[in-house]
């Protein structure tokens, strides 16, 4: 089947265009000017397609062509982070509704209930929160705060309603994404079967030592928290290094006290990000970054202290979507890759209600969440074309 | 010669109650209220001693015994940096009026002038200046600026006659100081000769990276900004170790770029303080970190700048004083131990236009610029004793 490379690039430009923002990038926080403005423009296309059109409790905007027993869904999100580029949820609002749109034109009526969704936010764009829309979705939610609730009533959504957006009637969701990261393109792979998304635990480490005077304190007297710091920083390093793909650990935030140019550090706090597909790689991962910063802080004489702020556990795609989304890929004549995902997506959370599954395409360098964020024309026709035999596949 | 050991510790203790702060620690800005309080407190010492005092242009107050020739000074800064401690700066006018006033008594009248000086600003700790007072004795000042002439005028000082503060009939300078490192307290020596003051050099070094997603970007992908930084910290703190006291190297302050937990560091800046009694010293550990810096920022692809944001010479102190102070120890009945101040003092300033010394004293612990800055009384005695019989043999 035949996706229009043009029209998939039209539409990806004109929702680009909504919420552009002076300096580049867009900006489409939640429940903003913005933000509605680009559901608008879906709601239309949907309609132009064929599909009744629907918003539930919290603003994810469904398009539907009916069928029999439970819905496969595709889509993404609508949001976007500051300066935000062109295809990070765009695309899979995008490629989901051309293909359903051409499915319908070349192949009629579904037997199962086909959507498209465009869901209400995931990036955290406005609000302390993530994965808002689908989590509504999965019946997550039950409360919303104040400011929260307010942006919701502008937009003409009852906050009282939330539990009314939940859904139990969804079979598959499959969604069409950016890499996000260079992987593929580095592997001269065009598309890739996601495997799993990866667990997260962000840890919070404080280092502390003694604040001395930088010109009369001898090397060999010192108890310095930033070359402790310093030495766990590159251990960690290392340790990601040397436990291969998946595994990541990034130190992406450092604070040292007192911070003056004449003193030796007396405290620094560090963020750690760590991630994996599978929760004992990440846990064993945890396990020896842990151990290491103790050891260092030992021989250094240096307090420690460790603090988990976050731990979100690795979730693995549905294994029937997978092959499915392989066996479409091959009879689309690619053979794709398969690949864990260093990001968090919907599905992630939509995966506690339903089956699930991803596509990726390639990131051009790797870059996302800028301006710069671009994907070879090709390879979004062939991703959305990709999909479009998978939906087929599944509800017809 | 006795020197009363419970007068010093009454008039510490009366100068470290003026500018007294809440939570501790005491804070005298230049030209402030507790500065010009403190002064008058010293002002009414030095005349029940006898001496004949006066204020110059910029507030460096002199008490005076007469006598031919070259003047032989002793002194210190009453000046005080936020939450300063009881010693630093304090303790050189103290002990030094103590020991003229001593000497006075019982020696009477020296053949030489004498002079204290309690010097109005050495720790910057009001405007972007250090060494106020003794850059103005030495005739270095030509301009001051509109708030610091306003400061000026209301303690009655005349900004437009600073070159009247400029001096060329000072024949020595001794100034007795708390060591403000452990270096003493560690050997278990009461007593240093200072041989020289360090030179200083900061450098500020920008290291670029690429800030990608921490989760969709494998290890052996990123051009990590902190994590090259950290090899370059903890390199700099190796190369100052292995050439040993008195090199010491310093990475006080350090900025990541975005600063986000999920984000890779895109880039780094941080400060290097770099110190050495030897300007070939110096030179050589600044030269070794450069080269280091380099090679982390080419094995990792990063972009390096390294800019030198100030530089100072190290200063030796004069060997006749040096001599002098040694001699003046021995027949105080203590071999004093000589060592570098990694600390910055008047003295390295007056150097320019008369032979100075300094003699340390421990402090406990090494800390200084804090209120829990504190010296065994007995060797804050026995520093003064040796500082009256340093006089001695210079003005009598």
């Amino acid at each position: 089947m035949r996706i229009d490379g043009a029209l998939l690039a039209r539409r990806l430009d004109e929702l680009y265009a909504i919420g552009a923002e002076p300096e580049g990038g867009t900006y489409r926080p939640l429940y903003g000017t913005a933000w509605a403005a680009a559901g608008e423009r879906v709601e239309r296309w949907m309609k132009d397609a064929g599909l009744r059109t629907r918003r539930d409790a919290v603003g994810n905007l469904w398009g539907r062509a009916d069928g029999k027993g439970k819905s496969i869904v595709t889509g993404s999100h609508i949001d976007t982070v500051r300066r935000g580029g062109r295809l990070d949820g765009a695309l899979g609002i995008v490629a989901g509704l051309t293909a359903v749109e051409a499915l319908l034109k070349d192949k009629g009526k579904p037997r199962r209930p086909l959507e498209v969704v465009a869901i209400c936010e995931e990036e955290g764009s406005r609000f302390a929160t993530n994965f808002w829309g689908s989590r509504a979705i999965t019946g997550a939610i039950d409360a919303v705060d104040a400011d929260m609730a307010e942006a919701m009533r502008e937009r003409g959504l009852d906050p009282t309603k939330l539990a009314s957006a939940a859904r139990d009637d969804i079979d598959t969701f499959v969604e069409l994404h950016i890499e996000q990261g260079a992987v593929l393109e580095s592997a001269g792979t065009p598309l890739a079967v996601v495997s799993a998304i990866v667990g997260t635990v962000h840890l919070e480490v404080t280092v502390t030592g003694r604040p001395d005077h930088a010109g009369t304190t001898p090397m060999e007297l010192r108890k310095d928290a930033l070359a402790g710091a310093a030495a766990m920083v590159q251990a960690i390093e290392s340790i990601a290094r040397s436990l291969g793909r998946p595994a990541v650990a990034t130190v992406g935030r450092l604070r040292v006290e007192p911070d003056q140019i004449n003193v030796v550090p007396g405290r620094v706090v560090f963020t750690v990000d760590l991630r994996h597909s599978d929760l004992n790689g990440r846990r064993a991962l945890e396990e020896r970054i842990r151990s290491l910063c103790t050891t260092v802080s030992q021989e250094r004489r240096l307090g420690l202290a460790i603090r988990v702020s976050q731990e979100k556990p690795p979730v693995a795609m549905h294994p029937e979507v997978r092959a499915l989304l392989a066996r479409a890929a091959k009879e689309c004549g690619v053979q794709a890759t398969e690949m864990v995902s260093g990001a968090g997506h919907d599905a992630q959370v939509l995966a506690a209600r339903c089956k699930v599954g991803m596509l990726f395409v390639p990131s051009i360098g790797g870059r996302s969440h800028c301006p710069e964020e671009a994907t070879d024309p090709a390879q979004l026709q062939l991703g959305t074309a990709v999909l479009a035999r998978a939906l087929e596949l599944l509800a017809y």
